[in-house]
Order: structure tokens, then C-alpha cells, then sequence
């Protein structure tokens, strides 16, 4: 597999967006996210995108330049209008105006729709944590999972997210779908042939499968917590479906016509109940406690929420960001539609897969 | 068993609290709830309670009469300090301010601490939901549950609930741990001499049992998601325990002086997003179109949230409630410790196990 520097792939993407008609501010910030999400290792987040959103602005799906509207407004909630504008964008947009109205009035709710993929939540609710609040994030996209017994996918994988701010620690941010993995994961398994672990699908007839190909023929995604317990991933499920569907008023995953990412964004300002030093020296004291516990046969370590992510990106930082050849060869494809010069952009230096 | 009528045990349970001690008021709204808690099928959270709520008073722990202080306030959110009252009477103020904060400015969020047991979070996050908002619920308490990967109790089963306003519908409102079982279920296992499923629990040396009684043999209750998935159940715990333990002041579970709950409450006023009628239509047509949901083998229907509570206490309320003879023969003693005849207030039937 070819690899490249972050700042490389980071500025072809820049470029690309910018040959589909993307302005200068939206190339660099969801070219930033998107490189951002391999640093992270979630591949599946990242410079393969391109290709889907370039795609979609082609299709006239995704709309370069779109305005986000205000569509209504209290001081300390708002709801965003995105006009199909680049996901990234508008959720930017929405958690900084969650930040500013928490400023003010302690905890603000910015939901959005009408609005393209946006990425991983962990950017936005890290966003809140940056600034020194609570940040809450939840997102519903097209339908993939089964509810709790059934075996139509009726549900999205309705990812949630929670960033804290911390102290002398490095991180805390928990982003995590509510059903048993995300879809990046069965992909990722389909194109390397591997079979999955028992209980994360179903098949078109609803038996139980380890074939990720199964997915792709009418299958479905079980919720967290499998058959004994699959009600609470379910729950769980529903909920991110009700404030990121509804109340953002961006449709439910079930809806015929459903596109996109529909958001519910939070945050909390901390200094309404404690001092923001005092949160921060009690939340390293809870992550060192918790690391610090005895491990169970066949663990290394104990991970807190964020932690692999962030040694993985300290990795490719160094070591750059391995693309896989198909990627790789329809990103040129893109590039090369619009003009655009890949050698120009970034120098290949060939490694084995990681 | 014996089995009773639910207003039967709600009176003699209000009878035992104000002969130890409680206020009418708190004697009725604890005795609301306990029994509400059998009604619903959770009798872990029930009648039984009143045997340790008594004994807590007569060590001093939980203090009747107790007054609640506002200890920090902004027109948006709260901090409670419950100078341990009764948990459900702390809660039940909580929920009611944050009603109230909500519906003058939105979005709202009280915390509380020093307080005891609260019981089922369902009750408050429906009190949210029965004003027209939803209504978000996080409490931790003491340790129960190891971190994914760990043998040590840290955490404690940290639940969560969310409840929505419905329109036809009946009732939407989950409350779950974020362990992989609520505490209650182990102890019911324990009782009935059954053996656990796989993945629920680990003994002191970290390993797989299936043996309740090595929970209270220094074991842990894993977190949500299993060996595989563990990290999301053991994320979300982790929020619990900030939200719960540390930005309500209440301390985390691993803190060797924790007592009692923390609680996060937050009411969101939906009006400021759309109409209530319109949200309640659209939640309506979400549980509707999961309900009628193509099902797997080995299923009868789709459960939605709170829909299995609603239908016990409909049974219930009709066949009555049934006491498990070691917990009305504890009830009895702690009643006549303080001269409450019990045959005043019940007449009990004679009825086999449910």
C-alpha cells in the first residue's frame, strides 16, 4: 500500500474539493476532519470520502457554497438549516454556536438538517472539550440496523458522543454507535475477506451471520448488547434516532426519503457547578483510578474512551497514512477528472500494509 | 407468595416511613414510588427498599426531614445538595426544577448530591415527559461493575434514561444500566438459585462465572457489550460517573467514601424545535413503524422502550402484587419494631409464584 504525510493527503483533498467547486474554507475544513479521521485510524472516515462526496456534488446531492440557515433561535438553543451543504460545515457551524449560547446561558442544544455526511462526532464534541465545556453529540443517517428482535433495518447505526475536558490527562472522548459496530467496520472486514464475529449481523431472512456480504443483500446490523441484552443498544438507538430525526428535524433512518445526517448538538458549560480546574483535577483523578485497576487474563491495558485514537495518530503522524491501492487509483480517477495534479500534491513512498 | 393490592402496600409502606421518622409528604412520595417500582415488575426497586431505607435511618445515614439547599443556581441549571433526605424526594425537586428552568429558558440542567437512594430513573425522566419535554436522566452510586478489561469494582452500573412526550402512543421511556445487567437481576439469580448467562458477570480473579454468589464474593458486573464490545458499555458507565459523580459533586463510585446517588437531570423544552403536536405525531409514527417491524425467529413482536414496565402494571395492578416470603416476613419485623399493624392495612391473598 502506497503511504503519504498527513499534510500531503491533507492538501490533495484541499485541492480536489476545490477543483468540484468547493469555496477555499470548506476544501480546508473538511479536508482537515477527513485527514484528521486516518490520523485516528478510522479509516473509513477519512480520504475515501473524497470520492463519495465528490460524487454527490456531481449528483447535485451535496451543494458546494450552501448558505446555513437559522431557521429558529432562543439564546440558548437553535436550529440549523443546512441546504445540503458539506456535513462538516454545518456541524462546525453548530457546535460553535452551541459554545458561544453555553458561554452565556450554561447549556445550549443546536440540532441541524438538511445537511451532507458530517464525519466522526468525536471532532465536534472534542471542539466543546477544547474550550473547556461538556460536549454532547448525537447523529442519524440512513437505516442499517434492526431493532431488537426484528430483521428489517429500520434504525440507523445512531452514533453518540461525549467529550470531556481534562487536566494533566490527555483525552476523553467517547464516540461510539449504539449498535453492535459501525458499518466502516463490516466493510472493512468484506474487503479484506474476513469473516466476522458472531452476533454483529443478520442476514436478509434474519439468521445470524458471520459473511459481512451478507450486509449488502439486505442484512442488517444488530444493536449493542446482541440477543440477551440487544434492548438496550435498541434503546439506546431509538433515542439518538428521536433527537437527531426529530427534533433536528432531519427525518428518521425508516423514512423513505431520508439523506444525509440529521444532528442533535450539547453543550454544557462546567463553571455553572464547579470551578473548571476543579472538574479537570477530579476527571484525571477518575481516568488514573481506572487505568490503575487490575487486569483481567488476556488485557494489556485498560483503554479509556479516545486513548487508541490518540496513540494512533501519534503513530502516523510519524509514520504517515497507508491508503489502499482501490482508494488510492480512485483518487487519481477524481483528481484527474477535474485537472488536478496528484504527483504535484504528494510524494508516494511505498510501504507494507500496517 | 402472599400477593396484595398496590394501594394496600403503598399505605402500609407510608406507615412504617412515618413511624421511623419521615414527614407525611416524604412518606407518600417514597411509598409512590417504591410501589410503582413493583407495579412495574421491579421489585428489586420496590417494597423491598423499605427494609433498607428504615435501617439506613436508624444508622443515621438517610435523614427524614432533611432540607434541600440550592448550593449554586443559574437561570438554566441547578446544584442540589440533599443533605441526605430520601433520594426520590431530592430527585422529584430536581426534575421539577428543571421543568421549570426549561420551560423559561429551554434547555436545563440540575445536579444533586448527598442524597440516597433515588430509585428508578424512569420516574423522573416520565415527569419530564408528562410536562411536555423530554426528559435525561444519569445517577451513579457506589462500585459494582470493572472497567472493560479489568477485575476491579470502579464503576458503579451507572444508568441512564431518556423519556419522550408520545401522542397515541402509549409510553416511551428507557431506563438502563450501562452494565450489561442492573445489580437487581444477579441478586434475583442469587434467590432463585439460577445460574447467570454467559458474559454477565466475573469472579474476584477476573474469570468468566456463572455463578451469582461470586459477585458478592468480591467479584464485578461487566460493562455493556461484552468481551468483544465491553469498551462502549464501559464508556458510557465512565459518562455516567462524570456526569453523576462528578459535575453533581456527589463523587464517583471508586471513591472509597461514596454513599448513595448522584444525579444529572436534564429537561429540554421541545417547542423550541417544533410544535409538541407535531413531535408527538412523529414519535407516534417512529414506534409505530418499529412495532410492526418483519421479526426474527425465536421473536413475538417488538418490545419498545418501557413498553414491558407499562404491561406488568396493568397485570399487576389487577392480580395484585406478589411478596416473596422473606421480604414480608423482614417487612413485618421492621413494622412492628415501631408497634405498625400490618393486618390494618393488608388484606393478604394467598397466591402461587407469577
Amino acid at each position: 500500500m502506497p503511504v503519504f504525510k498527513a499534510e500531503e493527503l491533507r492538501k490533495l483533498s484541499e485541492e480536489i474539493f476545490t477543483a468540484y467547486g468547493a469555496t477555499a474554507e470548506e476544501a480546508k475544513i473538511v479536508s482537515d476532519f477527513l485527514i484528521k479521521a486516518n490520523l485516528c485510524g478510522h479509516d473509513s472516515h477519512g480520504l475515501i470520502r473524497v470520492i463519495q462526496y465528490v460524487e454527490a456534488i456531481e449528483k447535485g446531492i451535496l451543494r458546494p457554497g450552501a448558505k446555513v440557515e437559522v431557521v429558529r433561535e432562543t439564546p440558548s438553543s437553535a436550529l440549523l438549516k443546512g441546504n445540503w451543504g458539506f456535513g462538516q460545515i454545518v456541524a462546525k457551524k453548530a457546535m460553535e454556536l452551541a459554545i458561544k449560547k453555553a458561554r452565556e446561558n450554561t447549556v445550549s442544544i443546536v440540532c441541524a438538517f438538511d445537511l451532507y455526511h458530517i464525519g466522526r462526532l468525536a471532532d465536534y464534541t472534542l471542539l466543546a472539550a477544547e474550550n473547556d465545556m461538556i460536549g454532547i453529540a448525537m447523529a442519524n443517517s440512513t437505516p442499517t440496523v434492526a431493532p431488537y428482535g426484528g430483521k428489517e433495518r429500520l434504525l440507523s447505526t445512531a452514533p453518540l458522543s461525549y467529550a470531556f475536558p481534562t487536566g494533566k490527562e490527555k483525552i476523553f472522548v467517547l464516540d461510539i454507535a449504539t449498535s453492535v459496530c459501525a458499518e466502516g467496520k463490516i466493510r472493512v472486514a468484506l474487503h479484506k475477506g474476513e469473516k466476522l464475529p458472531e452476533g454483529f449481523i443478520i442476514d436478509k431472512e434474519g439468521n445470524p451471520s458471520r459473511n459481512p456480504v451478507d450486509l449488502y443483500e439486505g442484512g442488517s446490523i444488530l444493536p449493542l448488547g446482541g440477543d440477551l441484552v440487544g434492548y438496550k443498544g435498541f434503546g439506546l438507538g431509538l433515542v439518538v434516532e428521536v433527537m437527531g430525526g426529530i427534533l433536528s428535524n432531519a427525518k428518521c433512518a425508516y423514512e423513505a426519503d431520508k439523506e444525509g445526517n440529521g444532528i442533535f448538538f450539547e453543550a454544557i458549560n462546567i463553571e455553572a457547578f464547579m470551578s473548571i480546574d476543579e472538574f479537570k483535577s477530579r476527571i484525571d483523578a477518575l481516568m488514573r483510578r481506572i487505568k490503575s485497576s487490575k487486569l483481567r487474563a488476556g488485557f494489556k491495558e485498560i483503554l479509556l474512551p479516545g486513548e487508541p485514537e490518540l496513540r494512533t495518530e501519534m503513530k502516523r503522524r510519524k509514520e504517515g497514512i497507508y491508503v489502499p491501492e482501490k482508494t488510492w487509483k480512485e483518487i487519481i480517477k477524481v483528481a484527474d477528472k477535474k485537472g488536478v495534479e496528484v504527483t504535484k500534491f504528494v510524494s508516494e513512498s511505498k510501504g507494507s500494509s500496517e
